[in-house]
């Protein structure tokens, strides 16, 4: 058996998120499908870095497999994205070591969330962008997401349907910038992230930034560890996993 | 009675085309419900500067509409947009004369197409771009387009169903130009285009730009006037009705 470590993109939109589950189509199901289809039927299980929820995308989702079949790199590539559906696209497959793990070995992950402030209805990216036509004091934001970086228990951060115990997590960087007319971006790096985190950090960036709340107020709310003294959750449809990071 | 003049973008996946018919969601359905809704179901009849095909985007097409009530132009465009689905998007409304027509007024139109030359599979621009990873010749497809600038008669470069009589229009201008990272556009405009003309034109750009079609036979397929003789009609999902122009 030789494992492999795959990147993939996907478009969140049509997807009832990444992980497998009764009912709705997944990435994880449709990748699955596809190299049983590969495989003569047999199942190959598919383990992703983390999940991503429905309408979030990604542009660089790590995957790895294991399989018997000895193909070439480049071409598993073309192998699987004629097997997968338009909205899903594989960019790299690339043969890793068998103690490769795409979630335990993963040391950090990039996240983007892109943000338009036109005040024109754009039907081209009204599934790609979350709408916010307000005046932002981008001071206000930059010094709301400086007390979020480093090391801190993020459990106001985090949804409350989380099962997870240790709500600890270093946030390397956030920067702030414009990727376009009327369109910004935050991009979030750090070492892993809690179950709607960066949708949360952004609700609440965004909130210093029309001054619902004051950028001063940041450590306190993390003090908190209160879910209910953080930000919205920003919608689903803005958030890109943008890239996996693995040491070597 | 008030004459308005509006301005729509669409993407066009996820309509049967613009003009209203029994079966499938159409542009003008849409629009001619949502001023429904606005005047008591009273029957608003819209009417567009032309037909886009399933598929085919607009960022800019016009429509005109009568009505007897009195809005400002700025609530027109709220009140509409809240009642469209959300791959539609009106830009702007503005008052007409009664004799303005979004048909038989327009002098001139401006189509984009928009091609990826992207080796990788991207599940972004599934519907908005017609892939085409291979080598073109850029000059050999500038000195196609040259042939086709001015006036001519484009029965080859018009879908055989046309029920159309006079062939006969004149291109202003052709021009090609890199649009994003692996991405080039072909703008055309002119003063009127046949059923799928742009599709023909761009299918045969591509043509000369591969090598399958040399430039200098430009003038021979138009002389021809057999639809067989030039290249094929590109996809409709790299399409845009980018502008409609109109006197004054």
């Amino acid at each position: 058996m030789q494992r492999y470590k795959c990147i993939i993109a996907y478009d969140g939109t049509n997807f009832s998120g990444y992980q497998i589950q009764p009912e709705g189509r997944t990435v994880q199901g449709e990748l699955e499908k596809a190299l049983g289809k590969l495989h003569k039927q047999q199942a190959v299980k598919v383990t992703g870095s983390g999940r991503t929820d429905a309408g979030v995308h990604a542009k660089g989702q790590v995957i790895h497999f294991d399989s018997p079949l000895n193909i070439p790199e480049d071409r598993w590539v073309k192998a699987l994205n004629s097997m997968l559906p338009d909205d899903a696209g594989i960019l790299s497959v690339e043969k890793a070591s068998p103690d490769f793990h795409a979630r335990f070995s993963a040391v950090g992950k990039e996240y983007r969330y892109k943000i338009s402030l036109g005040r024109t209805k754009d039907p081209f990216n009204r599934n790609y962008v979350c709408p916010f036509p307000f005046a932002l004091d981008w001071k206000a934001m930059e010094e709301a997401a400086s007390h979020l970086i480093g090391t801190h228990d993020f459990t106001s951060f985090c949804s409350a349907k989380s099962e997870v115990e240790d709500k600890v997590r270093t946030i390397h960087s956030i920067k702030l910038f414009e990727s376009g007319e009327d369109e910004i971006t935050f991009q979030f790096i750090g070492n892993g992230f809690l179950y709607n985190m960066v949708r949360i950090l952004t609700g609440t960036i965004l909130e210093a930034g029309s001054g619902k709340i004051n950028p001063n107020d940041l450590p306190k709310i993390l003090n908190s560890k209160n879910r209910d003294m953080a930000g919205k959750t920003a919608p689903a449809k803005g958030l890109y996993l943008w890239k996996v990071f693995y040491d070597n």
